[in-house]
């Protein structure tokens, strides 16, 4: 009996996401394409819908008891609280997994964008219980586009319907950022398969018993490939072996070594998993028992698709905890008494609500234009990756593929930074009770603080971004972002006025961005032009942003009501507050700055 | 039996603080003043040698425990690790409670800037405990302030032994950043104390069992008094009644109401307090007893004497976080090995340790200026203290007073801010390992995050800098401020070469701070004015920050080893990466922006 169902009111903003997918993002002009005829702006409202009531019922109420009580490794089995087990079977239920996918599959041909959007209000109400469905699609996905039919009926089906879900297992102890150091080694076997040995750490729902089985898709080396990178191999490999019924059976040689116990997402098992140390040998040899999915020594570029997608995940998690943060802000500051205006300070006149203080406002606003603007970037991304598949040209497919490719780690790591900092600002709204348990912010703010860490460091973005993704087909996808940029600039200045104003700040500052890459690859040393790359994803980040909140500006021109007022006010405050804190760091990096690179280790 | 002690070369630097008290600070010069006559650079260092070894054997070796478990209220008793009162009772037999005081309370006349160093040791090992003797002291020297021959001797001698502890009860549930709405009342009694009731939020230490007795300094109104501050008094309110001879006996009547369940700080008992309620009754009549101290209604005066200085050990506490948080994740990334260099990623080559990434050496130099700057802030305010209470004439005690004043927002909220910003990176260094409970940062994190909350918001701060300290005296000190900057800057002109480009830089960031205050106050609106106190006080920080390393640049330019030349690297980055985020601060000042205040509260 799950509890009284949340506020869904203090976890997303449903007219927010209806203005980001309609007003801005146009997602009903989708349902024109032949893969999403049978859709409707109705059939997406009613996904939002489920969404927002299944979070609300079975995900939110147990956000803080999955914190309290993470989970346990006793005598080799992980004890979670009963009520994940309860919202992962009603997620099942729901169809929302393949939601995606094609009929059979079992899914529904959702848009991602909307599928992203609906996922929001999950990762809002419980970011630790959200995760196993995240993870489970994006195995489920991969092995879907690379397994075999019977990798897909064996493992993919049962974690589409709910039964199994999947783990990506990359780093090892020694091998977190660096997979060229990868050691598990996966030995073939006379009957096809594959047995692996070796040690896997920060396996997040690496081991738990709410659901049937686990499929762990593994990086692992084959003996005699290349070193590094090129000679890892991608497996899959199941908790339990999956009998030709279906049904799982024997344990596989994979266990917990032990749980981590982390400051935050503590609802969601992280563990260290031990593949071939002998204490489940099925068939009596050693090794844990394993498939290769696809072909041999391709298996992170099978991999970064899925891997791809997590970012913009992390990306997507981050936002929503922004803006619930924000909303539950909000809520507190519109009921919270306490002083008096700074002009007319009479102590006899009652307290005003705190939302009065322009430094709360102030607090209110930049969370409001963090988180709102966040979850629009991950969705245009999600767009994207709608657009990627779906565009009615090769030219427009292959622009929505260039635009991904150098939108992702912006879409990973700014949601990451800035709605933690909006996480922040919610504590700081709330005052000494925010930072008590007795309220969700504090929990929001650790868990969040995660998101600059799992799935690529904010550091590992940014030489993806400056080292890879802005250089890569000679700069086609940084050109490819300064055309869509230029085109909304292109319309607000057509507007006049305030648009066009702004339309004018963003285009000096996308000159920038393409100078300073332009200057910082000038010197043709790769160790001086990448030392400051995350200044470099910051500022590039706060221009992409701008950009969106110009989308959002324009797109909110249709109204006076409070809504869109609030919209375009977050805008100004972006372009007026948050835009301007680029120069310094663009000029920073066209000076090719090389403090960082000349400080000795010794000097430290 | 205390546990093995810490490694104390990861809670503070030795060698950074003897750089600051004596390299920059010429705290050595103290000597030659009449009250530290018999002080020598020799008994300062026995000092500090003191805080560390205490420190390392007593307090860092329970950090952790006390975090895991927090002080449990149960049958009206505060149950807290016996480690802490273990710590409290060494803390006490050392003698540094009243450290800077006369011989007769106990003291040896210490400057404070070594004994705020001397502290820095305690709070990095352990902030939670150390925030016992911290409030203590505090306590005490407000009494001795202010209070009686008699109150000094019942409460403020055995505090400054150690057999008491101190609080400050200043909040309530109505009343938090506006003490203006405190309600408490005190009776006055025929036999000149008073009985107090009400309630009290937010007390640390507010309740426990770790020492004989508890000193509470409590504001409260005597009935028929002005409303607002002007109407509080302050009263000492013991937990436990103190005899005549001395021993505390019959308990008072406040209670615990409950234990606030915090992020961090969890080893600090931080209570709901009643006053008055009759769980307790000393003979029989309603309320505690309390004990006015000084004159009515002139309580918050006397407080803020306390406040201030707890505002600028809070700001001390932050940095001696960021400090050991800095420490640690060195440690690590000069013993972790992970990645090769961007350029030659052979994957046959050995991993280096990831000191040797640009980006892990931009977080480790950012962490450094974060906290030796934060540090050597506080220290210089503490070295005013100093002056206030001893420099030669009036002129220069004037001074020093004027700029505490205008630096105590800011020595409070930098640090708050900054430092922990300083641990976020001490996190990222350490990648997932830092998110974990296995090591220390993820801790220092939660910790650090209170700082910007308690004595005083950061909102609260920038109202004091900007709407108080920037006008008071007809500006008088921020003019000495500027006088100091430019003395600094001075020095450093006529040294010439990067020293004269660094204070041409530091020059200039003042102008901007003396026009842009102009700016602001010439509006003559307030409510304009103040709109974006917090960006100001930002602002002003960080070009405040720019002057402490400047100092510190001059002061390590004696010689060309490691540590000097970190030191200077230190104030190279601050001056490249930090100093230039001013800018765009003081046009949107300049600019006279209104976005926030034009923010209507429904478009939220």
């Amino acid at each position: 009996m799950p509890a009284t169902p949340a506020d869904s009111s203090l976890l997303m903003s449903r007219k927010d996401l209806a203005f980001q997918l309609y007003a801005w993002l146009d997602t009903e002009a989708l349902v024109r394409r032949p893969r999403y005829a049978e859709h409707s702006r109705e059939t997406f409202d009613a996904v939002l819908e489920l969404g927002e009531q299944l979070a609300a019922r079975y995900f939110a109420p147990h956000n803080r008891a999955g914190d309290l009580a993470e989970p346990r490794l006793e005598d080799g089995t992980v004890e979670t609280i009963p009520e994940v087990r309860e919202a992962l079977a009603a997620f099942a239920r729901s169809g929302l997994v393949s939601a995606t996918m094609d009929e059979d599959l079992g899914g529904m041909r959702l848009p991602h964008v909307v599928s992203t959007a609906c996922f929001s209000w999950f990762q809002a109400a419980n970011i630790a219980t959200s995760a196993y469905p995240f993870l489970t699609l994006g195995n489920a996905r991969l092995l879907c586009a690379h397994g075999t039919p019977e990798q897909v009926d064996r493992y993919a089906r049962p974690m589409l319907a709910g039964r199994f879900t999947g783990t990506m297992c990359l780093s090892e102890p020694q091998a977190g950022s660096s997979l060229a150091d990868v050691l598990t080694r996966a030995e073939p076997q006379d009957d096809g398969t594959y047995r692996l040995s070796g040690n896997k750490m920060w396996i997040s729902g690496g081991d738990h018993e709410l659901t049937e089985n686990i499929v762990h898709l593994v990086l692992a080396r084959i003996p005699g490939g290349p070193p590094g990178v090129k000679g890892l191999s991608l497996f899959v490999v199941p908790k339990r072996l999956v009998s030709p019924d279906g049904s799982p059976g024997e344990r596989n040689d994979v266990v917990a070594a032990g749980l981590n116990h982390k400051m935050g997402y503590r609802g969601t098992t992280n563990a260290a998993l031990n593949f071939g140390e002998g204490a489940h040998l099925p068939g009596g040899r050693p090794g844990a028992v394993g498939e290769l999915v696809g072909e041999p020594h391709r298996g992170l570029a099978y991999m970064f698709m899925m891997m791809n997608e997590a970012r913009i995940g992390v990306g997507a998690g981050a936002a929503a905890l922004g803006v619930t943060g924000y909303l539950k802000s909000l809520a507190y500051a519109r009921s919270r008494p306490q002083g008096r205006p700074v002009t007319g300070r009479d102590p006899g006149a009652p307290q005003v609500p705190i939302i009065e203080h322009a430094d709360v406002r102030r607090m209110l606003l930049a969370q409001k234009a963090y988180s709102e603007g966040a979850t629009g970037l991950v969705l245009y991304c999600a767009r994207l990756v709608d657009e990627q598949h779906t565009a009615e040209d090769e030219a427009g497919r292959r622009r929505a593929g260039l635009l991904l490719d150098v939108l992702t780690p912006i879409a990973k790591s700014w949601p990451s930074q800035w709605c933690l900092e909006a996480n922040s600002l919610a504590i700081q709204v709330h005052g000494g009770y925010g930072y008590t348990r007795e309220y969700d912010v504090e929990q929001h703010y650790r868990d969040n603080r995660l998101n600059p860490i799992h799935e690529g460091t904010h550091g590992i973005q940014a030489l993806d971004l400056l080292g890879r993704k802005a250089v890569l087909d000679g700069g086609a996808g940084l050109r490819a972002l300064g055309e869509t940029v230029a085109a909304t600039a292109g319309e607000a200045a057509a507007r006049g006025g305030e648009a066009a104003e702004l339309a004018a700040s963003l285009t000096a500052a996308w000159e920038r961005v393409t100078t300073v890459t332009a200057a910082l690859w000038a010197t043709g040393e790769p160790d001086r032009a990448l030392a400051n790359a995350a200044v470099y994803l910051e500022a590039v980040g706060h221009v992409v942003l701008a950009w969106v909140w110009l989308g959002q500006y324009l797109a909110a021109s249709a109204s006076d009501d409070a809504f869109h007022q609030g919209k375009r006010q977050a805008a100004r405050y972006f372009f007026r507050h948050e835009l301007p804190r680029t120069e310094a760091q663009f000029a920073l990096l066209e000076s090719g700055d090389t403090t960082v690179p000349d400080t000795d280790p010794d000097w430290l």
